[in-house]
């Protein structure tokens, strides 16, 4: 199995996956006993491991539980279709790399979070703790990458966690391929410059010894191009690769008893009435506290609508317990209450606010709904408003942010939604629920089909694609 | 007197400056009567004044007196060696334009200084309001110029408040060359989108319009070229034009009994210390919070010191009565507060904050520092850190944010302080009273000679030959 290509792909180099999170997860046995492997979490996971399964391929993953420390122990493991290594950290290092390196410095800066005033406001600490911390993980992923790999074979890393692998490959096995590819937005340069100078460095030369870097748009690629040039590297080759739905998962989710129940819930709920979606993690970056501001404005401005529409925000929590993210969900919930206090009655709640992890429900709703809303301040692609789509059968239309980076491929079809624009934001889901006829028609199939235009197998084949454009690897000097 | 050229400058057509602040400001008498003209404030009208005055140039600008009030009713009016057109509107127009739009808006989206996830969130009432308030102040003073300005004249506009009367004056007065100067830095792309669309097409619309933007580093020039292209509009013409300080206006003020009395004050409570200086308006830009931080942190990691430094702070209050500022200077007053509790002792106060406008004690104490300490988040130029150096004798050294317009001038002399990095501040200042011999005299000599080099003369100069190279003008086609 190990020699399997991937044919498909028109791949014959042996392929090395490297990510956060593996294709499964371990998860030892209430009375004790060998861990049994489940399917991994995480958006990353869903697009990839399908593909992946039963080709051969090797994934080099963080153990995330218990069962997965039993099977870091144990170097390269076979299971469900995958050969995984997994590595362990102590827990420190993982707080320090996961929590205040990944999710807080990293996360924030290429979203652009930080309010600027009184944060970021970095210490020695945090480069001798957190950030060495970093390192030693993205130094641990490479030394097992050098490990394991096949010779010759082409390595996809992926996301921001894991930016700094490269160096150290570049020189323990030069035979090796390396491609990154970036989930999330690239920082530019006057964000970057809010980085400790040395982090900034790191994280641009780690980049910079990549063959080839990867992001969803266009855009990113030039913000990353522009920050290797603001720090005095020349930025390696990139492509770009959106990230598109798995039609099948979401026809099977479609087809499940769960969607069927959560449907016709939302039937019942929402009536005859009109029905506004969203389907977000709770993330400061999603912008639900304007998405709400928005939908408030147009209740004040368009009293005719009272009565005649539902704002269903499907939303799960996310980072619960770090001040931030729950000082934000506060300031969310407040706007909500006070919407449903000032123009509800008992025949009518204008939100339903379901701050609940029920995947079906969500795309039940994104099913149901008749203008799908997806404002964010910035995000690298956001596949939602391209799943809601394929799961719509009404003619929906999609209300997106200019700001995601799925509006490079959906522009032509979007209501746009200037994210710190309450009022032009509330016109556009006004204008997105009365468009009417042949306009709503039209833009419903051109979403559908340019939602369904990109697929996870594109997107992977992409990536290996550009390992083969990539100015080393063997059979080239 | 009108037909006086600039000589000095070369320059054969007429001369029209137009700016917020006028050259002087009108007091009505205690007792009624004639308004009396008193010398202006702000630092624009301090650098461009006398070198203006006597020379027939006609001075645009908004009245801001009681007085003023009386002398806009009269048209052009001939005072103190200036051709004076002021401009007076009501106070809501003002309000609007000033305070929401000049003051918050753009000085916000010029330094980056939101809070993005909660901040700003437009509403249609800010475009109807205070937004058209600033489009009907702009237009007003496109007015006056078309009205007062001589044939062929150059029209030298100046700063952020007045980017918007090109447009107007390019219709009405296509005789007239138009530059314009800006005194902040200028927002790249992705903070210029945090605006209305409206607004941020009306203001690229605007400046383009112009024969010749002026920036105080090639930087900001850069920003705004950038920003005028993810606006799809051409950039004008820019050229870099960075200020110097007025070296008589510093002799006269260092030659006062003020300044003499200041000096000996602080030679009583710095003693045989090593002093450590900032002057700074108290402005979120200014990063005094950080700057505090950062000299805590060298307290805590160097014992050695205490007792040995005092952190002299002159920052004159700014913006009084804006939240957002009130909550700056209360966390400021903490931070003080809490690093003379933690490490003063009755023989020695470690910060001696000064929130108080004393010009001539704010210029002995760059002129008894041994380090100045100049660390903004983002800063058009900083005159302060080029003054300090003509001020200096004790071979001072700077502390320079890369992110202040002089850094492009300075940078080979000061020592970097990363402006969201407190301990890499504190060892920059630590450094910077450290250094000695032959490596002081250098940099202290190098940073007089750099901070020298420009004068308001050159500055105006460059403006005026900007102009000469501008496309448009009597005399060409």
């Amino acid at each position: 199995m190990a020699e399997a290509p991937l044919a498909a792909l028109g791949q014959d180099r042996p392929l090395v996956l490297v990510s956060n999170r593996g294709p499964v997860s371990f998860v030892v046995p209430d009375g004790g006993g060998e861990p049994v492997a489940r399917r991994g979490a995480g958006g990353l996971v869903s697009a990839l491991g399908p593909l992946l399964r039963d080709t051969g391929v090797t994934w080099v993953a963080a153990a995330m539980s218990a069962g997965d420390e039993v099977v870091a122990r144990r170097g390269v493991t076979e299971a469900e279709g995958y050969r995984i290594r997994l590595l362990a950290f102590e827990p420190d290092t993982w707080s320090g790399h996961y929590d205040e390196v990944c999710n807080e410095a990293l996360w924030f800066v290429h979203h652009g979070l930080w309010d600027p005033v009184y944060e970021p406001s970095w210490s020695s600490q945090w480069m001798d703790g957190p950030w060495a911390a970093h390192r030693r993980v993205n130094r641990a992923f490479a030394e097992a990458v050098a490990e394991d790999a096949p010779p010759g074979a082409v390595v996809l890393i992926q996301d921001y966690h894991l930016c700094m692998t490269a160096p150290v490959l570049r020189r323990t096995r030069p035979d090796l391929t390396l491609v990154h590819f970036s989930h999330t937005p690239f920082a530019p340069p006057d964000w970057l410059r809010m980085l400790p100078a040395g982090a900034r460095a790191e994280l641009i030369e780690g980049l910079g010894a990549h063959h080839r870097c990867g992001f969803h748009t266009r855009r990113w690629a030039e913000d990353f191009e522009a920050s290797c040039r603001a720090q005095g590297v020349v930025p390696p080759a990139v492509f770009v690769a959106p990230l598109g739905p798995d039609i099948g998962d979401l026809e099977r989710t479609a087809a499940s008893q769960e969607f069927a129940t959560a449907l016709s819930e939302l039937d019942r709920m929402v009536g005859d009435r009109d029905f506004v979606v969203r389907v977000d993690r709770i993330e400061l970056s999603k912008n639900l506290l304007r998405g709400f501001l928005a939908f408030e404005s147009m209740l004040e401005n368009q009293p005719e609508r009272h009565g005649r529409v539902v704002f269903g925000a499907y939303c799960y929590p996310s980072r619960l317990g770090v001040d931030a993210y729950d000082r934000y969900h506060r300031s969310v919930l407040e706007v909500v209450e006070r919407v449903n206090r000032r123009f509800g009655n008992p025949d009518w709640q204008p939100i339903h606010y379901d701050p609940v992890d029920d995947y079906p429900r969500s795309m039940a709703a994104l099913a149901r709904a008749d203008v799908v809303v997806v404002n964010p301040i910035r995000d690298g692609l956001n596949l939602v408003a391209k799943e809601a789509a394929l799961l719509n059968g009404r003619h929906a239309q999609l209300v997106l942010s200019p700001e995601a980076g799925a509006w490079e491929e959906l522009s032509a079809l979007a209501w746009r939604s200037d994210p710190f624009d309450v009022d032009q934001t509330a016109g556009a889901i006004a204008e997105a629920l009365d468009v009417a006829g042949d306009e709503r028609v039209r833009r419903a199939e051109t979403w559908r089909t340019a939602a369904a235009h990109r697929t996870p197998e594109a997107w992977l084949a992409d990536q290996v694609v550009a390992a083969g454009d990539g100015r080393a690897g063997p059979g080239r000097s």
